[in-house]
């Protein structure tokens, strides 16, 4: 059993509150244990420069906890006046899931910004982000359907993210919180889509190595995981989860 | 009647809620009708390098807004790798007003980091940070003095910030909303102890003026509104209201 | 008695040299007391984009002190490499002050640049900046309605500024050197116009506060000294001042 | 059959020059294909200030490309002022692959220094980099060792890097080159020891995913190609290679 | 004697490679004793904004070198997030000399891009890197000329650079190594063509002077090594050798 | 006859006010035509992290010109965030030529801050700023010296620069102005001593070259100029210009 209670293949408490500001076309507030997340979809009517002219949209991503989300106070990038390596890798991780299930070409020369605010850090806030702003991209998405900007729905299919990691005292575990976080000597980030399809998989030894054999028990808690957190997605999304069912599985006809 | 209802000296609904976040020793989320501001208040155990050995504390700023607090998505500071002046004004203002009613040598060489991050915009997020962060400041340094690391409460008086303004539309009115800040010709930040006293006072007419009788109901309808803003802040400090009271009469009458 | 010899409410000596530099179109070098600033004003004949379109002209001003205007050599922000929050304050205090007494649309789709440079620095070199800047701005605004380019003189009063404080030692006193400004415990900037209405209010109690009546006191030594200034631009302005006189008192008229 | 003739399971021909350069303590020129890297290893005295007095050593990465490595001149990143997201991406996958086959603590308070410098790129240029750098580490690591700096030899394994990906026409391939990795849907950096084991798996869908069964496949053609490479890095190593197998012989028997 | 046997007006050993890189128009690998110098030349079909209309090209040069070029290891000015001055003084340098011997005109509105990346230093990095891209840019010209884009070929002579200088122990000398770069009293950079006429002429006291008779030794040593220096440039240049001594005798009898 | 009526050797009038301003230890404002410098130099106790413990002073500069200097506004550095390519260039120069005459030895471990603000522009700012430095380094030596700081004055020469250049229309000319500057084919700036002993030559082709025979007379008029220029410096440095002439003396007796 771990600290907090938890089995090795079991998430923490997810909970996901829409509409949480009142600005963005998009936002929630997703909770994964303590770590909590404002993910925000803004809709800018036109694509970056290297884009334009392609008829496809766009999405990009921007990332950021505020400084006393952590334990100890983290200076601000805007104080230092560069973004951290980290920060830029998420960012990118970010942008690149979503775009995956995402038909850029039913987008429209649009760009969909996210913004992902950590308020509170307590292990996984990344794929908390790409949890979360998955709903907020589809709130988005929905309004412009709904306004009839957007013919027919873009997004493909349900995505989610989850962490898992081997832990000295448990071995292999689901959802790694802070704690359990530094004590891993493997730290793995896996996004998955409802079809059991890999978006992304980041695993790494953290001075340390992983075997095959630990790669497969890593990969079969990461696809237990993100199938529950899906389930929390349709919970969240209402009437847009059956227009998300049926674009997936017309694509996977497709495919047949 | 205003926009919203409201008479001309009313303030919005205003909501303190306190120990908002897990990490930060003090923490409140302020709101003030649709403002919304994270003020958290760290301690860190020495002083900036031009204020070493001499015996004293200090008291910085820092404030920030998500790129979807706003109606239109603002670029983040970190991403434009520099802090916008009107950032810095802000920042400026909150750490000296917060200055003002700390006895920095009973907070010993210590530094309180204030940080505003405002989650959702509506007007008057620099005074809804001061009013929020000094409660904020209240929870931290109350920790410290339950811990016996401070020896007497340093806190002299309470401390709230309010906007009034003049809009040609209805004259000088209290606690504008962004709506109405956009459209005052004169807008004025005031910061007030519990005392009646000033302690910021920043009036601008924009590419306009104001008289002098102007000016004085200006600080009429300030002081009525700091004045109800102090009775929230009392009812959310529980314990520490009559200590900082009670170091206000004592300092007072010292002075008397 | 001050340390200087003045009253509490005595300006220091003022002196305004008119087109001190060749190249721009208006420029002066105003000294009050040791503070010495080169105020310069340049015409660009379009606006900032936010602005393009709308028929209106801007104003700007930029701030910045030679390395050893000041008894310590200060760092130059550009070997910074970035502005600092005072510099950025006062910056943005400039161009707001200057942007009240101006008709932008009179001005047209124009920027009028103005730069203050501090070669001495004494204290109040941020309203001498302004009040020499006034005289700059007209200097440059005459050559464009000497040339034709504008069919009305845009100016549409004096406006001049001018710092008062409270001192421990003498209390409320007019124009503060930087010996008195480093002691004061509250420290306020006035910019007023001829017709005694504000522009900008900036009072700061320094880790204090000050009363009402401490307010009025202040105001009333403010207005006094700005008058005062107001009469050196007058007479440095030469032909302008009857222009600005009667732009002041038609739009007084039609005010009542 | 490849554009280049190759099988999908083949990598590109591939050559090490050590000691290239005059300076470093350790450098190569390592070839793969048409990609060429000049990777460096230097050797500080002390290690970065998060890790002094832990007795324990650092490595640390840089990379780069000449602007012309590229079929269209790219702009140096320090005409840009800022490192790219990509180049930070890079910079830490290869100093965390590095120090997961060193023994820091036996290489002591000391940092080295990896520089990779891309002279000319034609696909996995950050793969080559690591393979590279593997060999200018030891390098580096045997003038310690032979100079009597280093008690024990501190490579625990060898380990190299390699892409595999998923193009359209051909399915899953070893070692892509420019031309193939603009054409994936499916890209995958592998880092693997000479034991067969994960030190980073970085798999990424280009706005596509990847099934369980073709992930089986990619690791199979990284595991031949990375095995080949290993056999390279071996003939380049000479004396030390029997120390390495050493290392990793005695460490794995440890484990058993 | 110097330290390397050389005689006082004796240059290193000068090996010029040409087409070192698949990419670029035209590129070098210049050897000038243990100094190697990369040399690329990009063209780029549009000029600055500064000179846009006027039916004239441009060429820019950007200089660099490895971390590790140097016997200690310096800090990227990528890292650092600035070009110091140095690095400046030199681009500005290369740029400046060799628009001296191309005619702009016949270049039409075209940039050529010149990197000169230094991959091993032991002084006179900047006289070679002007050396080689002078070789370089006429590959790339030498192309352009051939693929019909130009009509007329534009370098109008040959141009090279070295250093000279006064050393304590051995007087003037030819091509100062890092070692006697050092120990230089006086430093002195010359750019010359084959008709002798000067480009330019840096010279420079280190914490010393020299005399009109120094000088006018600097300078005769200076021309011996740069003529020799443009025998090794037409080794390398083939075809295009006559081409330039052409224009240069066309251009010569014109003046006379 | 020079559009300005002067001979082709004939130098601009030259003034040198001294202590110009009221807080460096040493200031002057040069003027050179309509060419005019605040100069002013600074001690600081002590000498940059490099030079620490070597018993030896060091003397660095800075170089900027207010925006209206120039006929066209030019944007400030420090609102740009970084250093100019030229100015740089000029400060390394200023800072170079000073150190050539101040024996750093008998300076002890102090810096001296050179500050160079061109207050108007006319062509020849950076010869002017040395000219005008070295006055005022010599006025805050001999505060340094009076003080019984330094028990030798440090001094070994005079020092001051001119720029020549030859102009189409007039051939080889002395102290170009910024018209001529702007016309010139070859710009020169050298900097020289009293004894007639180089101390920087810095000679442009501007896309154009120069002979021999005109180096030679570029070099007879700069010398002529400088001669002239320093004595004006005797003029204004009163009691130190005996101690100076008294050091070089000594030096050239000890050479000979």
């Amino acid at each position: 059993m771990r600290l907090d209670g938890r089995n090795q293949d079991e998430l923490r408490e997810v909970t996901i509150v829409t509409d949480y500001l009142k600005h963005p076309e998009g936002s929630v507030l997703i909770t994964v244990g303590d770590t909590k997340v404002i993910c925000s979809a803004s809709v800018e009517d036109r694509v970056p420069p290297f884009m334009r002219g392609e008829g496809k949209g766009w999405i990009t991503a921007e990332y950021s906890m505020l400084p006393r989300a952590t334990a100890q106070r983290t200076v601000r990038e805007a104080s230092k006046g560069k973004i951290s390596g980290r920060t830029m890798e998420i960012q990118r991780l970010i942008g690149r899931s979503l775009r995956a299930v995402v038909d850029l070409e039913k987008l429209g020369e649009r760009t969909l910004w996210i913004d992902c605010d950590v308020i509170q850090a307590d292990g996984g806030t990344r794929t908390a982000s790409i949890t979360g702003s998955y709903v907020a991209i589809n709130l988005a998405l929905g309004k412009l359907f709904n306004d009839g900007v957007l013919d027919t729905y873009p997004v493909t299919d349900f995505l989610a993210a989850t962490s898992v990691g081997i832990v000295p005292e448990h071995g292999v575990i689901l959802d790694l919180n802070y704690e359990e976080d530094s004590a891993a000597k493997v730290d793995m980030n896996v996004v998955m889509t409802s079809s059991r399809h890999f978006v992304e998989l980041q695993g790494t030894g953290e001075e340390s190595t992983f075997s095959k054999e630990e790669l497969n028990l890593l990969l079969e808690y990461a696809e237990k995981g993100i199938l529950e957190l899906i389930e929390k997605q349709k919970a969240a999304l209402g009437e847009w989860t059956a227009k998300i069912i049926n674009n997936r599985d017309q694509r996977e006809e497709g495919c047949s």
